[in-house]
């Protein structure tokens, strides 16, 4: 490998229904991680930018990384756009990281927005439905819903488990939600709310899906050399992994957990070359209540049926031994989607440095965060450490 | 700098109106790729892919990326699509080139793909549209080929020009595609022809206007010290330049060429180290025939308004000093958005290594790709070496 990388500054809007469009997200989020520098920093800079969005509809805006170069005060910056779904915000980390890795640039910007709440239900339903399979799936009527609707029928069914498991992933990250001013939902909620919520896709209820929103988050990446420049305090990339799968759900040899994310996992704890023992918390892709169960399985953090139990433990809130989605994950924080993947880059550099207010964990040294594209097509994990 | 790339591989389909939808496209190109490979290859042997594609409505596939590795035989690959409107395929390049810089990966397959034709015009108008600016452009009436009139209009106003070398690029590239069994147009046409055609936007008219074509291209990158695993003569990559500008035309200080071409040529030529005057050949994006021109210029070929004579001495035809678009350009090659900067690089590696047939070009080694998306808000530029 080259160069290594580090987060050195780090922005967030609130997410949410909000009245700005996606130029003034992107404005927001990037001023915000310009002015996290903690030794300022000059727009000038950036060597290079990475955009992370699905794009909806309703925006009308294409080239759109041209955008972001714009929106950071800096047309002329070379800027890509990366979309791999809902997995857009860590692959274009991803992407990120490499150019630095690469030795072609010093200090990178990476940023997601997306705004998902001034397109038609029907618009959305389309953009969202199509990161899945369409020819033989989401024209049959499988929605994201019915299809994560349908791992969890599997998930209880393979490993003889009621929902109990799913409503306390709801509840938790409710919780974790209501302790960050960013998040979409800041409302505590009751095991019994999950289990009487309207149906969607059984097992899963209206309390087991993470809401439409909008939102941008933005991070900037330095040459590990030269970060502390910035600031003394980087947080370090210790390990990338990304991997795919069949876009069809029905391909797949097993419904009760993601292969895109046991591959990628494998190869970012490869690259950082640590033992999963020595990540003190995760940020996982949870769209749906049974995500965050599998992803903390596929991660490599429970055997298989095992984060049932692990979750009902306690051991995933923040004050158990594995912290899983601190900052409310996508079910309170809110998915907007090109953004979420950065935003748990946001959430680890806060907790990395001790600045999560709070919600900050005690004693954390190295975190994961795990981002998934559509129903687990894609996928990436990256690993981080304190500086 | 980290690992140098080499191109060890090139696939393409015929572009034009075709019969396949992308899968099969894909399948096809990668497939072509794959087997181009000299000492041949295993598919397992890939450690990555990027896909460069817009991905039309008509499509209905999103997080599109996980297609690549399906039709690859490796779903499982990382993968990561790259969009910059019509500069993906530069992009996606650029973005292959950097994993194996950053020495993540050994081989990589970089692929584009487009299906325009089986989107209804006005569909096809709005994904196109949104490459440029919308709020102040686009919904005022501003079609791509309304910017580009205006460009031609500038250009010929200022530098006191008649229309002349515009037909002459197109009755070039139009003799070119004519030799390029891929092409989307493979018939001459006549000066006349041009000049007599149908009114786009003046001064443009039917023949200055690239095609709506579908098709794909893939090509694989080895790191500079397994190329010869592949081939005897593989192609180098010697330097990569990207940049952007304001989406809007409007906001840019003038109209007579594209600043984010001028900084990624100085960037692409910086990072190879070499003189203008070492480049056989050039690969531009002649979406209209002005594009060409103001390519040629702004690549730093000739000076402001010097391109028009350039052309018309006959210095850009396959026999002169400074061949362009050999292949027919996009103007009669066609533009199946994805596909065109991949496209580009299949045509430098055939020349590179003398296995362009019919349109060989007699004693090239250093060959440039220049590829634009929208109206020149994102621009890339790369340089390669015959091995």
């Amino acid at each position: 490998m080259g160069h290594r990388a580090a987060i050195v500054g780090a922005g967030h809007t609130r997410f949410g229904v909000l009245t700005d469009g996606p130029r003034p997200l992107l404005r927001a989020a990037v001023g915000n991680a310009l002015a996290s520098v903690d030794h300022g920093v000059d727009p000038h800079a950036l060597d290079e930018a990475f955009l992370a969005t699905l794009g909806f509809g309703g925006w009308q805006i294409g080239n759109a990384s041209a955008i972001l170069a714009e929106e950071a005060g800096r047309p002329g910056l070379p800027t890509t756009r990366v979309e791999n779904a809902c997995a857009s915000g860590g692959s274009a980390l991803r992407a990120a990281v490499r150019a630095v890795a690469a030795g072609a640039a010093e200090l990178v910007l990476v940023a997601g927005v997306e705004k998902m709440t001034d397109v038609s239900n029907a618009r959305r339903r389309y953009w969202l439905g199509v990161s899945g399979d369409t020819e033989w799936e989401r024209l049959a009527g499988l929605t994201f819903a019915g299809v994560y609707g349908l791992l969890a029928s599997a998930y209880l069914k393979v490993h003889r488990l009621g929902p109990e498991a799913l409503a306390e992933v709801a509840v938790k990250n409710h919780a974790n939600g209501a302790q960050n001013p960013n998040a979409h939902f800041q409302k505590q909620i009751r095991s019994e709310d999950v289990v009487r919520a309207p149906r969607v896709a059984d097992p899963l209820g209206l309390y087991d899906c993470c809401p439409v929103s909008d939102g941008a988050a933005a991070v900037l990446v330095a040459r590990e050399d030269v970060a502390r420049r910035y600031t003394d305090t980087p947080v370090y990339v210790e390990g990338l992994g990304a991997s795919s799968d069949f876009l069809a759900v029905q391909e797949r040899p097993r419904l009760t957990g993601f292969d895109a994310t046991r591959a990628a996992a494998d190869a970012a704890f490869r690259e950082a070359g640590c033992d999963r023992s020595a990540v003190s918390f995760l940020e996982v892709h949870d769209c749906f209540t049974i995500a965050e169960l599998l992803a903390i399985e596929d991660l490599g953090f429970a055997g298989p049926g095992e984060a049932a139990a692990l979750t009902l433990s306690g051991a995933t809130r923040p004050t158990g031994r594995l912290p899983v989605n601190p900052d409310g994950g996508l079910k309170a924080k809110g998915h907007p989607i090109g953004a979420t993947g950065i935003s748990q880059v946001y959430e680890v550099f806060l907790q990395l440095r001790g600045q999560a207010g709070a919600r900050q964990l005690p004693e954390v040294d190295r975190a994961l965060t795990h981002n998934v594209g559509g129903a687990g097509a894609t996928a990436t994990v990256s690993i981080f450490r304190a500086g």
